[in-house]
């Protein structure tokens, strides 16, 4: 391992995509500062919020709560936290257990909210589309718990992984406008409370790495009824190949970029139509050719 | 395995993506026909035209190959072959016997040009981007010979893994540009020749199956300098996890969608927001609530 690039001492974990090492603390700092620059460049946190941090247990609500305690004195706002209960058994007991810790150890209000309450759980629903009963009634709960107890925004631990998957299986799926869901920060209207994603541009690897070095627990286990994991391994065989992709592809989603109109001449040795006085391909002759060169 | 969808035989193949089985007979029927859709929805081809294919003596061109001497009655157009050597040293050798085979079978004529004519072969270029240099050489020789030699149209094999690999890479390092590049017809303009894709929409799979009942010929064995073959087992992964994934992904960048604006309302039970009279949440709570139906 090598070295600390910012303080020299022994390193504890290689940042491919950025290519540095870091030790424990300074990989701290750099991921709390990394996030405290996506909050202010994507404008995702106004001074004075009042905010309610989705926590369901499992490691990317953790880093966030926990990141976005450490940085609620620079942008002045106000941390709760809600837990919604939605009645998998033994899983959802495990998972309140944690979120209850961590906020302990956090200093962050908990709220603890029951899909009971509305007559039924998740394990009530025999049907193969669990998923998305499960993710409709959270938003559901959340939206409407946030906005009764006049909370300005609901953040969730959405990170670069799940934005990438959800590119992918949207784009598949012809479905193009579901980009507006899950922007840095999705503006409130009506009886819609505003939403924001702070962890957008962090890989589900970065938040493992910071639960595992500030020794913060969360549920490892996942929800016995998910099927969307098979799809983390393809993220991490892409990311492996080729360091940085999850981020790039996140970034880009969020910029418009204007690209130039290509203008074309003639290439100034042969004439074929290139975008310089002399096209590649007359470079290459020149560099590799034996007319030219002596052959390598 | 099932029986042929078309005609009740005994299948040879099932195709995921499709949910159809197939026999031998009707699977090249019923790939050659998406071609020719392929074909006719995109304008890939005019009435008349003089095609050049470009021969690798990889599958995808040999498939092209093919298909286009299938299709030569039912388009009119006039078709021949081109295999460029560029120099390493037995990979380019075996290439050129079997394109001159897989030509001599199909009855298509085959111009062989050297890129050593220009003083160079792939095998002196000794840096790292190598096949940047060998694109870069075949894409200018091809579109040069094609020019002076009268032909309307230059056809590659691109298939459906390569835009699908293009898209992702493209994506990740932010150049929305490239799509121009991968247009299933590219017009030409001043001295640069069209350029087209028939099988665009078609899987390396599918194509791999066409030879293999075709009994084609091709070079099995991947070029000695290549590095693009670790993206063909992503794209086979999530092809597994999400059958059609690619052509979806394909047949989307071709395909502009305008999506209606979203109006929201209030939902007629609990008075949250919502886009139909009756809120997602409430259904579920009438499906399953306790309160109105008896817990499955």
């Amino acid at each position: 391992m090598k070295k600390c690039r910012i303080c020299g001492r022994e390193g504890f974990v290689t940042l491919r995509a950025y290519r540095i090492s870091l030790c424990k603390d300074c990989y701290i700092s750099f991921f709390e500062r990394q996030v405290e620059r996506s909050i202010k460049k994507y404008n995702i946190i106004k001074e004075g919020e009042k905010i309610l941090v989705a926590l369901s247990g499992g490691k990317d609500s953790v880093v966030l709560a926990s990141v976005l305690k450490s940085l609620s004195n620079t942008f002045k706002f106000n941390l709760q936290a809600v837990f919604i209960d939605l009645g998998v058994k033994d899983f959802s007991k495990r998972s309140e257990e944690i979120c209850k810790d961590v906020c302990k150890k956090l200093g962050i209000d908990l709220h603890i909210l029951k899909l009971a309450d509305y007559g039924f759980t998740i394990q009530d629903v025999h049907i193969k589309k669990v998923c998305s009963v499960c993710g409709n009634a959270r938003r559901y709960i959340l939206n409407k718990f946030a906005r009764e107890n006049g909370f300005d925004v609901v953040a969730t631990g959405h990170n670069a992984d799940d934005i990438v998957v959800n590119f992918l299986k949207n784009w598949a799926s012809g479905n193009k406008a579901w980009i507006e869901k899950q922007l840095p920060r999705t503006e409130g209207m009506d009886k819609i409370v505003t939403r924001i994603r702070p962890l957008f541009l962090r890989t589900g690897e970065e938040n493992r790495l910071y639960t595992k070095i500030k020794g913060l627990p969360f549920i490892s286990e996942k929800c016995p009824y998910s099927k969307r994991y098979k799809w983390e391994t393809i993220i991490d065989e892409i990311e492996d190949k080729m360091p940085g992709f999850t981020q790039n592809v996140v970034r880009n989603l969020f910029t418009e970029k204007h690209e130039d109109k290509i203008e074309y001449r003639y290439c100034s040795i042969c004439g074929e139509m290139t975008t310089s006085d002399v096209c590649q391909f007359c470079r290459n002759v020149a560099r590799y050719g034996k007319f030219n060169h002596k052959k390598l």
